[in-house]
């Protein structure tokens, strides 16, 4: 018996916006601690990791742990029926082969049950352990995917470079070459529009950016991003799910051989 | 000669929005009691019914009973060059083969003059009874297209089921199914936002959505909408048109055959 | 060495959006007294000729007369990604290739650069010579647009006359014929809103209806238009650039030789 209800519904519409268009097809796990998901990409290049603790639902009841196979985009076609004030609860039974949404408007006047059916999907749960990062930059998410989105009209990588001052974000294809630099900067009237680098060592580091711009469908769960960049490890794409738990995004940068000198070192 | 001033254009602007996907071709009837359309959609499956009653155009003018052929995308794409503030006013000359939409914009200084060729249309005039329906649900407009929307995500039909607690909407499809209930509501702030419920007996009924969902592109011209339910006769889909008339969308429920006993009986 | 810097970057991204569906490859000029262009559009029917003038810029400096040929798609990709409230700086050095776009945030946290290279474009400079015409309208530029948008939906060609009283645009097509009215009007709250015409003799011409719509592509850099007419030149279509210059529209009228009567007088 499953049943977990969620007064900000919304949140849940906005975490399947966030990660249907790179996972077609996922289990997601309930335990007693909460709600979470973790899957590659159907390219098998990024992993995304979704944790809802269980203390940000309203009512949390998992009686034992239960992993639900379900067809994100299906999901998403159910969720986005629910309204953006309705109270959401998932609910499944013990050995049922379908998971029910139910969305209760705030004045209690329309009550949606939705029912899907699960599907069994073969996953194994990688152990992705905590690191050490070269550098934390932390910026606004629209920031981050206003930049993403503007280098794609001209180059299909991303070379982000941090060093102390600010962080660069460079692209080059057939019509030319774009640089983007953030400078640190902390004096902000919001706490979410600091643009916060943490720097142990300079680093620079090319991505896809068809991926970055896929994970930037989380922008509407959090003002803020974070990105965590290591020469030896994959890039992490953070968004924080306020009191709850977030959305996290995998992706091992490209090895990019015939790159030049100014290309490789970080030049911010 | 006929010559049909209507102050608030906008009105006929979103009256051939409303009927112009269902019917490619009509007779348009004026009268001196008011302009008025009845017409089977091109699938010849639903009906459609205007009326403009003659007291809610400022001025009329109807020397006798004409009976005018337009094909409505035309006269669509004509109305769309009216501004949602201009006055409009329609005029035909006996025994001409074109009519005229005269565009004023408030101040007077733009007159626009839009000539329509007319058509010959056959049609017969379908006399349409009084009936006596087992339950009529009033409820927003709004609310009626959101839901009609939703389901058409999840699957073809939808079952209407009143009872004298609400009413419920329904369907299944490849990837689950959908309840949504609506319970009678009179105490809100806002009479447009009631769902009024009035019933001699339980009533579930089948009909296509695609249907329906065209039905909904009146939503613009009433806040709410009144569907009568009966199990002999066609759905009637209601839309007042403030103080002038109506446009009302007729449907024969679907007969299916192989629907279990969960979906044919009323269970809100 | 060409450095021009612009507070009002968003000036540069309406005029790439004003000609760039006209003129795919063209030859910024720049000179002491101002950047411009002047080319034919790719069919060689239509002119389009802009100037912004030294003065506009916060600071100006081109040590000698350049000539840059640049592809305006990618020039458009480029000032795209430009914030609408950045500081944009054009760069040049003499015999590079290439020109660099400076894009500097109000704050001056976030400073990019995009380098695109420079194309060689054989192009000829004409003289257009200050003339005499028959009528001048000025009219608001979104009024313009919206008629001749309408128009399309009509027809292909614009028949615009002019009289003392007003000016008339007309069309005809498959469906039917359209005439919209202006009248003069200078009694308005805001001088932009007039509607004013200057006439020596009235005038009637006929132009197509494609070319026209392109040129509204220059609405959002003014909100007047100024349509000059004389029945020996191509009509002038022009966008002031506040205190910097202008983009013009030069299109010859059609020969329309089986027109009817009603169609080559002016009938205002």
């Amino acid at each position: 018996m499953l049943e977990l209800r969620l007064v900000q519904g919304s949140l849940l519409k906005k975490v399947l916006e966030a990660i249907k268009d790179l996972v077609n097809d996922a289990n997601f796990d309930c335990s007693s601690s909460g709600f979470s998901l973790q899957a590659m990409d159907s390219s098998h290049v990024a992993l995304v990791a979704l944790l809802l603790r269980s203390e940000g639902f309203e009512h949390y009841r998992c009686d034992r742990n239960t992993s639900m196979g379900m067809n994100l985009g299906n999901m998403s076609k159910m969720l986005k029926c629910a309204g953006n004030d309705d109270i959401i609860t998932i609910k499944g039974d013990d050995g049922s082969d379908t998971v029910t949404f139910m969305f209760e408007s705030p004045t209690q006047d329309k009550i949606a049950d939705f029912e899907m059916k699960l599907m069994d999907i073969d996953s194994e749960h990688l152990g992705i352990p905590e690191a050490e990062y070269h550098a934390i930059v932390t910026m606004p998410s629209a920031e981050f995917s206003r930049i993403c989105k503007d280098l794609s009209s001209i180059g299909d990588t991303v070379v982000i470079s941090v060093t102390k001052e600010g962080v660069k974000f460079s692209t080059r294809g057939d019509i030319g070459t774009a640089n983007i630099v953030l400078r640190q900067n902390t004096t902000v009237d919001k706490p979410e529009d600091a643009t916060v680098i943490e720097m142990n060592e300079p680093v620079s580091l090319t991505f896809a950016l068809r991926y970055m711009n896929s994970f930037t469908k989380a922008t509407p769960l959090s003002n803020t991003v974070k990105i965590s960049l290591s020469s030896e490890l994959p890039v992490v794409v953070e968004y924080k799910i306020a009191e709850m738990g977030y959305v996290r995004y995998y992706l091992a940068p490209k090895i990019e051989e015939d790159e030049d000198e100014n290309e490789t070192k970080p030049q911010v």
